[in-house]
């Protein structure tokens, strides 16, 4: 089928990569505001033409939007007003209420599905795209009831190219579920490096001995504002109230610190560690 | 030379297996607490022989201690009292002062060379030593004007064989630049755990929806509280002074979603993106 690729970065540039070797893929149409990113992905393959939106949904099957989720509210109505009965409209978008709010009463709403790869890298760009970044993990359909069963089918046959499994949400419940997994993650992890870097004035140093640990926990904060503030934005709620809670927690470890309660410091990172056995480890 | 492998576990276990294969070590005595970990490491080929303190450090040139730093500071006198001039004791733990301090009148003081290699996953036992794991990574030496010279010479060569590269500094300071770059991320990723356990009570949700961001930040809530439990304690003034920092950016990010103020949310994010060219990274 002829797809539509609205975003030609990370996201849908591995998608599009890896929708393409499968064959499910056998045309794709790059459409972005960033210039350079278009020619960028033509050249690595990521998409064959670079195309204006109309020219693009109206001669593709399948429209891929991954944008940042203020841009994908701000489209989609606008990409639904292109589309009719045997088009598709998928997004790849962190949030999923407001977007899914934000069309509702569009008379094309059942041509779109909502989905959300749960994958992503601190990178950004088309020259970060990688081909088989979705393998195993899940990718989450919200508010199926709203979708046409083709689109639906259509949107199967891409998790299936991608090697994703399908989890179906309300987009409410995504919201509050990924503010607990995703987003509290991201927020700690620039808060790290913001702490790190008012404390630590000698850069060299933080070069020097930073071990594979600090890496680890503050990778995320490489991730870009230009996607991060719309996601926090649009799952503003949910994300205060999961950040109240971690500032509760990181007290709870200043207090059995300040106290020398050693007991609580224990039990504290004995619950923490429960964290292994719910990841599927050993 | 001979070596006494106080410690068995992670740390110990991978610094062995790098010195006998890079034929440093020709023998190694293992000692430790935990029976198990001891019949396990000389099945993996760890160490040679199982042996109490006092006959393993009579027959050994270097001493290398490799426990909890709680565990370190009881034990230290006792190795101490055991070597002589031809002896070389080393530590591998993660703070330095109370360490040093234990042992400033100590006769020998002179034979131990306070030690920190900058490596260690969240794992432990005698099971997760990788021979490979130093290689690339800074150690630290502590107050290097206390050991003897020839200590100095060998726990270079040490160093030389697990091809990692020295860096020299005050005890006092390597707790303070430790707990900013070290840990803190440790704290931080305990917190996350609990708070994302506190928050999410469908365990399958969390192992579904985990992403390797998720995963990344969280690694380090996996650790054991036997190691880090003390070391906290051991750092108490420098931990909670960087906990007091990290809270407050936490505060920051807070406000900012609490009050729309997009500029300093962006604000926030684009100064901790500053870590990834302080890693050395693009």
């Amino acid at each position: 089928m002829k797809i539509t690729l609205i975003g030609v970065g990370l996201i849908g540039g591995s998608m599009a990569l890896k929708l393409k070797a499968k064959g499910l893929a056998s045309y794709v149409y790059g459409v972005d505001q960033n210039q350079n990113h278009l020619e960028e992905a033509k050249s690595l393959g990521i998409i064959d033409e670079i195309s204006t939106l109309e020219n693009a949904v109206l001669n593709s099957d399948l429209i891929i939007i991954a944008i940042p989720v203020d841009a994908t509210r701000k489209i989609l109505s606008n990409v639904l007003d292109l589309v009719d009965d045997r088009k598709t409209v998928m997004d790849a978008g962190s949030t999923k209420e407001g977007i899914v709010n934000s069309i509702e009463d569009h008379p094309h709403r059942n041509r779109f599905v909502a989905f959300h790869p749960m994958w992503g890298t601190e990178n950004s760009g088309p020259k970060s795209a990688i081909s088989d970044s979705f393998s195993g993990r899940a990718g989450v359909i919200c508010d199926r009831e709203n979708s046409a069963d083709d689109a639906l089918e259509t949107v199967q046959k891409v998790a299936d190219a991608l090697d994703m499994h399908l989890i179906y949400m309300k987009a409410a419940d995504h919201d509050v579920h990924t503010a607990y997994i995703s987003h509290i993650s991201h927020i700690t992890s620039y808060a790290l490096a913001n702490t790190v870097l008012e404390k630590e004035r000698e850069e060299d140093t933080i070069f020097q001995l930073a071990s594979s640990g600090f890496s680890s926990t503050v990778r995320l904060a490489k991730s870009h504002p230009e996607m991060w503030v719309p996601i926090f934005k649009q799952n503003k709620e949910n994300v205060l109230d999961v950040l109240n809670e971690h500032i509760s927690q990181l007290r709870k470890f200043k207090s059995a610190l300040e106290k020398d309660n050693d007991e609580l410091l224990e039990e504290l990172i004995r619950n923490a560690n429960k964290i292994r056995g719910i990841l599927g480890e050993k």
